[in-house]
């Protein structure tokens, strides 16, 4: 067996049900490698050995058959400082909220340890979930950022010190981080895991997802976390994939590109139907109102700290912030009547696919700690609430990750799930420079 | 000058900036109020005179022309008890969380307070905003309900303890207390007031919004919110309204029916094309599907409350929660989907139609205060995210008023606003029993 930390959540969920192992044991070779790694990697922003193994002790003491499953017994979990959470400090990535002890789990976390899963910690996210980067480093290469802002979930969950840490995208910021740092990343469908307990940013937007080492754990522990254990039963062997062509590929670096068309071949050799298809202009122009419906929203949700904490504000948000201001209200209800036509036309996106290949970051993560990378590519399908799964495809040209993402249909999240792993099978392990 | 609490928030706006009055006589005026009835309404949960009367003071060393503006200084207003505020406890309505100081205010609290309005209160609000009532009652009969679960909001804006009241809606939560108590109730089109800093219940469909005592006022304070003065200029003289049936209306007390036919009746005769139209039943269809769809969001949302202290929630919440336990993940994908296409073909019922004319309750406030009334007449519209306006129509045979609301298409809150004014002004100012 490899050793315990390296496991993914579902081959842990399995060897603790075939006691090869113990739910203490996994949590204590995560904590190890924490604390191996983390005065390096700054994934976690807190971490108490001792909860964490009080948690796995409790995990041990539950049933697996207790009333509504324990699917996720024994799985360590982290959540993204975004979320609330009693046991821990959740700062929201911002020095407003130093120290602060919120009453209650937000929603997610409160379900994950219901189903037995054990929370070891909180992970560093961008100032209030933004593109202002976090103190993580990328764990493939410490030069480099993680992405965002999600980059604490991307860092530890690539770094093997936890299978699986919950994340948030209100634009790209699951889908690239995982890629970044050789992992998944899983956005729901809009909704399917709330947002409750989650400080929000685009309450239109936002959306609660995870990061994981391979797509059957994104499945595993996200339809665990409902209580439902035969979760890639919804197999597509053959998929019908579109290679979904924009202006947004201008942006793309070749090296990407070309990986992207090398993942078509393949995926048509082994069987998929691959087509490649313009995404029409309407779809194209929603980028720049993403961007406008952001500000809007961000503006109020952030206004306690906007109007009375600016200071305590990077300049980099207080000038997104302030570039808002111009959204006006019938702007912004003109954008919802429009966003609301354009959610109901994206099902036309998938009469002829099942899911939907796209590029998730320009290329490999960058260099420097000061930007994130752009999260341009998840801009259009989270404000059309699709469902995306991002993974790596290669080793690139600088030695890092090279990925792309799959987009469902809204609420075709065990068809999109089951494509991506199609998918990740078929194209094989990336191999992992840290490995 | 009428009493300055009984001023509408404009009125006491326009007072103020003409110099006639000041925002501490309007706030005292209300804190009088509130103390000569609140032990009897209970509407506020929370008020501490010192702290309004500071806020006052600070609006009056507002300038009016900062920047940004201040359409609101000195207008004192009062946040129902699920949104978090800073200077006053925060309980959602339940006992688990007496005592819960939030360490920042909820984005329209913040907002409010940033155009110059002055929190002179928290008022009751249903447990966790749900149909479990407060103690508040009915001000026009105290041996009645306020409706719920915006009951505080309904209560203290119909008694005169203060001009306007946020509330929230998730089913009906707004449309039913505002007439209950004579009073005008406003949910916008959904996003319009970010839901940042209220405890959530069922994120895709809780709605921010305001019970003032006229419907100028509730433009008034909301566009204020943004910043916004002139706010009723997109009138509408002669509104293409539909009177909108469907099988809801089977119960609905014949009072009811006999009010909103007379008014149809009446604003008809003021110029209105007013047509009859049944609802098809895919939308009637919704009701149905709200609920499923609530029950699978609330129980993530409240899921730290269900799980943990189950034995302080309500044994009406308890039993709400877990009867949606069988709301599976494929059901609620499946809802999901089914919404999002018909949120988009909701435009098709303003083809020949400015605004619908619906019922908002089933009839005069209930006796009692075991129960605080029935939501369904907003589960549609809320699920659509489309705004509405409530108001009363006249005084029903049990002394209290009977209402009825106007419902607009998606972020056409502008117009909406205007035919309810429209339509309010046709039928006259309700008589109030208490005036």
């Amino acid at each position: 067996m490899k050793p315990l930390n390296q496991l993914t959540a579902w081959q842990a969920a399995a060897a603790i049900e075939r006691g090869e192992t113990t739910p203490t044991a996994v949590v204590q070779a995560c904590l190890e490698r924490i604390a191996e790694r983390n005065d390096e990697i700054r994934a976690f922003v807190a971490c108490d050995p001792e909860l964490a193994l009080a948690g796995a002790r409790q995990a041990e003491a539950l049933a697996a058959d207790a009333p509504g499953g324990r699917p996720l017994r024994g799985i360590p979990f982290a959540a993204k400082d975004i979320f609330d959470t009693v046991d821990y400090p959740t700062e929201y990535g911002s020095p407003i909220y130093r120290g602060h002890r919120p009453v209650a789990d937000a929603g997610c976390v409160a379900l994950a340890r219901h189903r037995g899963a054990v929370l070891i910690g909180k992970v560093a996210t961008g100032e209030f979930a933004t593109q202002t980067p976090s103190k993580a480093v990328n764990p493939l290469r410490v030069t480099h950022t993680p992405g965002g802002s999600s980059s604490g979930s991307g860092a530890a969950v690539g770094d093997y010190m936890v299978p699986v840490a919950f994340g948030t995208q209100t634009t790209g910021s699951i889908v690239r981080p995982a890629i970044y740092c050789g992992a998944v990343g899983y956005k729901p469908s809009f909704g399917l895991i709330a947002t409750g307990g989650m400080k929000p940013l685009s309450p239109s937007q936002d959306t609660v997802g995870v990061i994981t080492r391979d797509v059957a754990d994104a499945a595993f522990f996200t339809m665990g976390l409902h209580g439902a254990r035969d979760v890639m039963s919804g197999s597509v062997l053959r998929p019908r994939i579109g290679l979904c062509l924009s202006r947004q590929w201008d942006y793309t670096h070749p090296s990407t590109i070309a990986a992207i068309e090398r993942a078509a071949d393949t995926l048509a050799k082994a069987g998929a139907q691959v087509t490649r298809f313009w995404l029409p202009p309407e779809f194209e122009a929603l980028e720049a109102m993403q961007l406008r419906l952001f500000a809007f929203e961000a503006r109020q949700t952030l206004a306690q700290e906007r109007l009375r904490n600016e200071s305590q504000l990077s300049p980099r948000l207080q000038a997104r912030l302030r570039g808002g201001a111009d959204v006006g209200l019938d702007e912004y209800t003109g954008l919802l009547q429009h966003v609301a036509q354009m959610r109901a036309r994206a099902s036309t996106l998938f009469a002829d696919h099942d899911v939907l290949l796209y590029p998730a970051a320009d290329g490999e993560a960058e260099a420097g700690h000061a930007n994130s990378g752009s999260p341009r590519y998840g801009a259009i399908w989270t404000l059309l609430h699709m469902p995306c799964v991002s993974f790596p495809l290669e080793i690139g040209p600088g030695g890092l990750p090279l990925g792309a993402q799959l987009i469902g249909a809204y609420g075709q999240d065990t068809r999109l799930l089951a494509a991506a792993r199609f998918a990740t099978s078929v194209l094989g392990t990336l191999p992992r420079p840290l490995d």
